[in-house]
């Protein structure tokens, strides 16, 4: 491999236990290697594949996902984790040094605790899962959906048992995503942030001043909607140069350093729709173009969490793209673009619009207040179902007395209840707290960021990022996987993760909106 | 490996030898993934890949590389090779399974012949020698190219001595790219095309009556140009579902049976260019949508040669798309989609235009007639080369010479001389040929086909690719590779290679765009 011998080089001089870390790193290098092109392979998938091509593309898929797991469980990465961890010099390795061993030997633990015949298993139940919901989800009709989602419980858990058999398998869950974060944790931050939530819905729902959406839907060609993309990853700026927007069905981020890509859908009678997931996706984006260029192609060098990700998705499109100073930037721009369409559409009229907040049954379609709720639920679901202290034939009636007592909404079928999301019959157990844990760590960091710029939002209006960008780079984006999440979260605001912040965030913005 | 069971549990019933050629074909199908994984990745390279992503890519592309080399050089698979050809059942074997296992072999042979060091050396010269080129190119001066050219055919020598050291080295090299050619025969073939073409091509000069081809300059939009594009993808048949068309530099065609995907470049100025560039990347695209889908992931499920895929990317760019059965049906259309531009051009100015014939330095910028001679004159250089009866420090001359003589053309500089072409560069002997043969092959399928097809004509001319496509598909593209070329030639045609037709064809159609 010519592209590693030089760190070999550079490295060869230095202490003992340097031969076997040159060499687990160059292990490791390879892994995120065919990670990256496991990752283009599945972005071309999600973008540019003809139709016709999906029976193709699997056995691709499949085979590289094979090469991952052979690779990854190479008995000889194990050899090299014990011999430089038992090198009389491992202590006085770098903190560099330690967080890349931590890593290799978490995601090797994760990848060769679990019995052969296990991940066969799981692998097949996941199939046969998936297709169940699928047919139970179009049928409105759990039952179908039951026995599987018993069976997948039923692995998932004998998975966490192997994985660590002295922790609750929930916590083993969760630490796959969230590494370091424990459910007692994430309970003691989701209790207060539902009683916080709960509250805000309400008064939102019981204002008479609601915001007027009517000119959402005014129709907006996609050619004028990819202009207004472009101005929109300028302002963040997302380096084109190192990456590209795309087109998908569902939006997301994919890629490594150099070559990140973001991707949107357009709608041409929802113009704001794609507005906010280019600067959703952007966030991500920005995160991976900005992670140091020197820890390239090693285990610090990728990004902190699935919770870290979104909270960067989420400042940059809700605290910042939902903001008032962000619209009086944008606005103007908006018009500009799109001739008459929004001639009458005000300051006030957008902002309001951009911040609407209304119970819904889906999860995905829901708003900034809303969404996290939706997320609680799923936790305290998942709960109910690790610890075994409510069945599967009681999950539907469970998850539906929680949507009439959070968000005053009856559940009419289990399609639009239980079974609209596919994570469970993925056996993704674990997945959903981090997609809330994200906006607690932003209002962590933006009180943080607020003491260090507090005109922030006056840089916004001048349709400046610059300097929320370089505080984001500065403080997240550069620390790579250098710390545990919660660790990322004390080092940089001094405080334990905490959803008071956000709450206060979130009342105070929708205050102004809804004038309660 | 799932997807590779269903295919064992049908073959286990049959005889003895069938085991090991299972295990065989199984190795070649991963093989033919991993390149069609690599082809992607390569294919997204030339198209998508945002400029930053360079370095990043290369070490991607690098990797796929190793893996591929590794995976052409398991011993297992001489082994198997081995087993399968004495076993007592061989002889039994069917034709498929026989051509199966050659073909494997052959690649097995071409990989493992050479000693490692060798590839490495070749390898680290080719870097040397491609810079050298390029640097040389740009400053006009062959003395700066002139020693690593030397290294580099050194070096080939040794590559073919290994391959096979009892035939001569060009005869090796040539074989590699067009498989059971010899020097010889294309030789035989190459003299009487040479003869033919010259005169042509003095008539075409000589001529009062040269086609008008100043509106092939006038500005039509790319929109439109894409547009144009989609009419020609439709009217060849080349499947959308299973494939695309993207811009790139230099049009390309890269894929595998469901995905196989075609590449063009527009210039608002020349609107033709990206028309037959289109035309000849979806002769390509439907040569690899057609072999038969029972063959997919076997060595004898790809493409005969390269000679034979040009022959079918020409026949759709040249042989349909400048003749004047085509303009019958396509001038409406292109008018149609460029408003007022082309009002005034007419048939026979289009047509005329479209087959200009003039003698040119630049092989890539030749029309129909003068490109094959270009190519036969390298062929008459590689074969100097070879022999070892020309020195590298000669060849300018010697090619300049025959720039005189057979174009009638004085080079004034080794840029637009022997140092046009990359091929030498990156010690690709033996390529060259390819090109020509392509369109000697046209001649000799063209003659057949309008046995078979007296009004193919008349059904172009009426916008029906129909009866060409299918007999091109019955014809060439659902042999796959069951024959080396020179066999599939004479099983469609009777007839072996031969330039005759082809200067015919070329000489009528001349006849009446020059009037000579």
């Amino acid at each position: 491999m010519g592209w590693g011998l030089k760190v070999t080089c550079l490295r060869e001089m230095r202490r003992p236990m340097i031969d076997d870390y040159t060499k687990l790193l160059e292990k490791a290098r390879e892994l995120l290697l065919w990670q990256s092109i496991s990752g283009l392979v599945q972005w071309d998938f999600e973008t540019k594949m003809p139709q016709g091509a999906t029976d193709q593309r699997s056995l691709q898929m499949a085979l590289l996902e094979q090469l991952l797991h052979e690779k990854s469980v190479d008995p000889e990465l194990g050899k090299l984790l014990a011999s430089v961890k038992t090198s009389s010099t491992f202590k006085d390795a770098s903190d560099i040094e330690k967080r890349n061993v931590h890593l290799i030997q978490k995601t090797y633990d994760e990848q060769t605790k679990l019995p052969a015949d296990l991940v066969e298993q799981i692998a097949k139940e996941y199939a046969i899962a998936v297709d169940a919901w699928k047919r139970a989800k179009n049928a409105k009709d759990f039952s179908i959906f039951k026995p599987e989602l018993e069976k997948t419980i039923d692995l998932v858990k004998k998975k966490a048992h192997y994985l660590n058999p002295d922790k609750d398998a929930y916590d083993v869950l969760v630490d796959l995503f969230e590494p370091g974060i424990t459910v007692n944790s994430i309970a003691a931050v989701f209790e207060p942030l539902k009683k916080g939530l709960i509250p805000i819905i309400k008064k939102c729902a019981e204002s008479s001043n609601k915001p007027n959406l009517s000119f959402l839907n005014r129709p907006v060609p996609i050619e004028i909607q990819e202009k207004i993309s472009k101005k929109l990853m300028e302002f963040v700026q997302y380096d084109l140069k190192r990456g590209r927007l795309d087109e998908t069905e569902h939006p997301f981020t994919q890629g490594y350093y150099d070559d990140v890509r973001i991707c949107t859908h357009y709608y041409e009678k929802n113009f704001s729709s794609s507005m906010f997931a280019v600067l959703h996706e952007a966030g991500h984006g920005i995160y991976e173009q900005n992670i140091p260029a020197t820890w390239m192609w090693q285990p610090i060098g990728t990004a902190c969490s699935m919770g870290v990700h979104e909270s960067q998705s989420r400042l940059v499109e809700n605290i910042v793209g939902r903001s008032k100073a962000f619209w009086t930037f944008f606005l103007p721009q908006l018009k500009k673009l799109t001739g008459k369409t929004f001639k009458d559409v005000d300051m006030d009229l957008m902002v309001r619009a951009a911040n609407d907040v209304k119970p819904s049954k889906i999860r995905i379609e829901a708003d900034e207040v809303t969404y996290s709720l939706h997320v609680v639920l799923r936790f305290e679901m998942e709960q109910l179902i690790m610890s075994g202290k409510a069945t599967v034939a009681e999950l539907p009636a469970i998850w539906n007395e929680k949507m009439d007592k959070y968000f005053g909404i009856k559940i009419e079928n289990d399609s639009e209840g239980i079974m609209q999301d596919t994570h469970w019959a993925s056996g993704l157990f674990g997945y959903f707290p981090d997609y809330a844990l994200g906006n607690v760590y932003d209002g962590i960091l933006l009180e943080t960021m607020e003491k260090k710029l507090p005109n922030w939002q006056d840089s916004i209006a001048k349709g400046d990022f610059k300097p929320v960008h370089d505080w984001m780079v500065e403080n997240v984006h550069h620390y790579g996987n250098l710390m545990d999440p919660v660790d990322l979260i004390k080092k940089v605001t001094g405080k334990d993760i905490d959803s008071k912040p956000f709450v206060k965030y979130l009342e105070k913005k929708m205050k102004s909106v809804f004038g309660f």
